[in-house]
Order: structure tokens, then sequence, then C-alpha cells
């Protein structure tokens, strides 16, 4: 963040840095949430976050949040900041003890819009690649909940928990059926034979904003794409491998375990892109 | 709650009704509650909440809450509350945006101690026994998470969500190899031929803490029991079957959809001796 260090938040329209303690978010984690790029006091892909936002909303049987007010609210937050991390958090508001739901006008949504600053990832992690490791934690299958960006996060924080070592920058994570799913806090792909591959998230996993764009960047660059089913045999055998999220971007694979990769053309080629994407839409915000 | 209708709560000891936005709570469901019942000024059952509170901790790597802390702010506030329910929550405590959890000195659990009004059921449920239903909702397969009480509850959110009949008591839970596993809220047992059997929670559900003292009564009254892996079929063949949770006691069944059952010998042996060893082990909590 460039304008000052501290956190900044709003809670339904209001400076806050508390939140009352009946939230069903902090009970039940009864909500959604969406965490995005500031450029230029510019929102990237916020069209797309917010459909997804949305998404989960209807998904959880939450009332939508008032556009024109998170918007707002966005904005506010937003002016100015040459570079930060925007997250937004709605949950079904407050709602006595037990998990049934308020429904109708008892229902009342919680709002929280904070900036967070810039993370500071070696520029090295998107130019010559990261080196990476395979998750213990498998990711339970809940088609239910799959895809969506909820506040059920509790597999994701006991795989991030078990690794320290800070040159380590993500990890493949599998689900109960050894399936591929994504890393603790990406999406991944992989290229074998000419053809870019990433993982269906029917069963579980977040359906990122960047998967979506990269998918319709290769497809415009003329690749052949395909969204599947794969093991980490599938993936030990790619010719280049990279994740991706609203953050970090691309992020080339040069070491899995002892497995060396190049990071390669399509990777490059996709993260130009995804750059050139960002400057051509800048000021529409998708 | 006999003593004022409000809820009063403790975060880390002080009175406050709102908490950190920044908690781990919040964003990720990191973290464990329990949900107790006082009567009489003493918390049923807490040193074997306690225990589980400690395990769930273990489990995800919280540190524990310092215990002579936790176990004062506990009383400071069940102290003359004649009947009521006892929340208590230990979150991860705040930490930044990302899954990674603090370690070490950085990290600084947060502990919520809340007092809830009695909820109200109708005395018939226990007497005469309650209606039930089948959930749609699947549990997912995570044993890492599996037995604890975690803050992770969207499942039990959308299963509550899936119907409105007030008639209608608990709902039970499958999991998605279609296994019976819990009510909503609750524990199931079933009797038939003459055994006592409650499913099996390796891999989702809550080990609750009446369910293991009805294990025990059980053992103790001279029933075979079996902890085990069954189906709807089987639960539909059963003589009995009830719910247990640490509010409601035992709930027998007496209608499953259209299926009428006879609250039976086994539920309400095992009810009378529940309430035989709340009124011996009253004043020592266990």
């Amino acid at each position: 963040m460039s304008n000052n260090t501290t956190v900044s938040t709003l809670v339904n329209g209001r400076a806050s840095e508390t939140f009352a303690i009946a939230d069903r978010g902090l009970h039940y984690g009864d909500g959604v949430f969406e965490t995005a790029a500031i450029q230029g006091g510019i929102v990237e892909f916020w069209v797309r976050h917010d459909a997804r936002l949305k998404q989960g909303c209807n998904r959880l049987g939450i009332p939508l949040p008032e556009p024109v007010l998170l918007k707002s609210e966005i904005d506010t937050l937003c002016f100015g900041q040459t570079r930060g991390v925007l997250k937004v958090i709605i949950t079904r508001g407050s709602g006595g003890r037990g998990y049934r739901p308020p429904s109708g006008a008892e229902c009342q949504p919680t709002r929280i819009v904070q900036i967070h600053p810039w993370p500071d990832y070696p520029a090295s992690w998107s130019d010559e690649g990261v080196r990476i490791r395979t998750c213990q934690t498998r990711l339970s299958q809940q088609p239910l909940l799959a895809g969506i960006k909820h506040l059920n996060r509790l597999e994701q924080v006991l795989a991030r928990r078990e690794w320290q070592d800070p040159d380590i920058a993500e990890s493949i994570m599998l689900d109960t059926a050894e399936r591929v799913i994504c890393g603790t806090t990406s999406n991944v792909f992989f290229v074998r034979d000419g053809l870019l591959h990433t993982p269906e998230l029917s069963r579980c996993g977040i359906a990122g904003i960047i998967r979506s764009v990269v998918l319709e960047i290769a497809a415009a660059l003329g690749m052949s794409t395909q969204v599947g089913e794969y093991s980490l045999a599938d993936l030990a055998e790619a010719d280049e491998i990279f994740f991706t999220n609203s953050l970090i971007g691309v992020w080339p694979v040069r070491q899995w375990d002892e497995q060396q990769f190049s990071p390669g053309n399509v990777a490059r080629r996709i993260a130009e892109s995804l750059a050139a994407w960002k400057n051509r839409h800048q000021g529409s915000s998708d």
C-alpha cells in the first residue's frame, strides 16, 4: 500500500477495525470473500471478482450486497492507492446461536472492505520461476462448495502450515482421490505436448479469476486447452508448470522437489498477454 | 438464561460485543469451539469439553488457551446462571492476510467466552420423541478435521437451510459415500436386535461429548454397543433411533419422514442414566 502502512477497513460502510462477535462469519465461516489487485487506484478484474462473489452468495443463500453501496465503499478505499490488495468479505451477518440461518428481513449480511499492503514477492519468482513442493494435506470433495471462495479455509491453513522454507513459493494440493487440484493459494496449469491443461474444479478448489482469464488468453493465442482430471504423474511429465492468482499473476515453476523445469514459452506468452490485457482494460476494471 | 436476556461475552477476559476484524477466525474459520449446558452455575461435562477443545487446538496447531484464565472467565460468566448455554471459541488470533499461520510469539490466540439463553425446545421432544427427515447435503470426508469441533461449518449451515418446518427437530446427515454420520447438530444412535449402534467418525462428523457419555452409560448398563459404518437402510430397520447433544440430552425419534417409531426403552434408560450422572457429578463439572 503506497499511502500509509495500516490496514484500512470499512464494515457496512463505516471505518472500523472490529466487528460484531455475533457475526456468523466467525461462528461458522458463513460467508464468501474476494482478494483482488489494486493498480493505479483501479481494482483489476473487479467485474469478474464481483460475479464470483455473487455466485458464492447465491450458492450459500446469502442476500446479495447492495451493488452501488459495495462499489462506492471499494472506490472510497481504493482512491489514490497506486498498488495494494483489496479484500472484500460478505457474511450472512449476525444470527444467534445455531446453524439455522436467519431468513427474510432478519438476514442482514455484513460487508467488509479492506485494503492490505501489496505483498513483497521476489521479482525473480515471476521472471525466473519458483520452487514448489507437494502438500500432504488433501482437499475433501464437496461439490456444494467447490469453485466459490467461501470462508471455510482450514484445509488451506493446514496445507500452508506444512512448510516454513521461504524459498518455496507454492505447494501442489491433491484431493482425497489423489487428483491434482491447485496450489495452496493459486490455480495450477501445465503444458504437455503443446496442450495447456488445468484441473477441473467441480468437487473442490476455487475457480480463480486469473485462471478464467488465462483460459481465454490461451484460446485467443490459438493454444489448445484442456480442463480435466490429472494425477501427480501427469504433472511430473509436463514440459512447463505454472501457478496463477490475482496477486502473483503467473509464476512459472523452475524446481519441484528435486525435479528441474525451465520456465517456458507458454508461461511467458501468457504472462505477457495478461499484462497487456490489464493495460488495455485499465479504467474499466475488467 | 435466567439473570438477563442479553448475550454476555468476554474476549480475552474483557467484556466486549466486538472483536478484531483481522482475526483468523473470521477470515478462515481458523479455530475451534464448544457449546455446553449450564445448570445451577455449573458447566456440565466441562472436563470433557475442555479436552475436546484442546484436542482441536492441537490438531490445528493452535497454542492451548491458558487453562486458569479460561476457567476463570467461564466461572465469571456462569456464576449465578441457573440455566444457560456456554459457548467458548478459541481462534488462532490475528495474523495478516494469507493462509500461512503466525507461529511462535507472533501467534496470540483469541479466547471468546459467551453465555446464551437456554433454547426453548418443547419438553415433548424429550418425552414423546421428535420428527426427523434426511438431509440432501452430504458431508465431505476429511480425516484431518474429523471429530473436532472446528469453525468451518458451512456444510451444517447448508444442511440446516433445507427445512423450515418447526415441527421437524433434526435431520440425518450422510457423508459423500452415503454413510450415516450424524444429525445436523447432534450425534445419532440406533438400536437393532438389542445392540446399540452409532456411526464411527474418522472421516467426518463431530465426536460429541454426550455421545461419549452415552457409550459409557450403555456399557455400564450392560448393553452391547457397536461403533461402525451404517447406511440409511440400516437405520430404517432400527427398533429405536435417538439423537444426542449437550443441550438436547437425548431425543428419541417418533417419526422419520413417513415411518413411525416408538420412543423405546433403550433411549429412556439412557436418558435416565444421563440425568442421574449429571446429578451425581454436579459440582465437579464431569
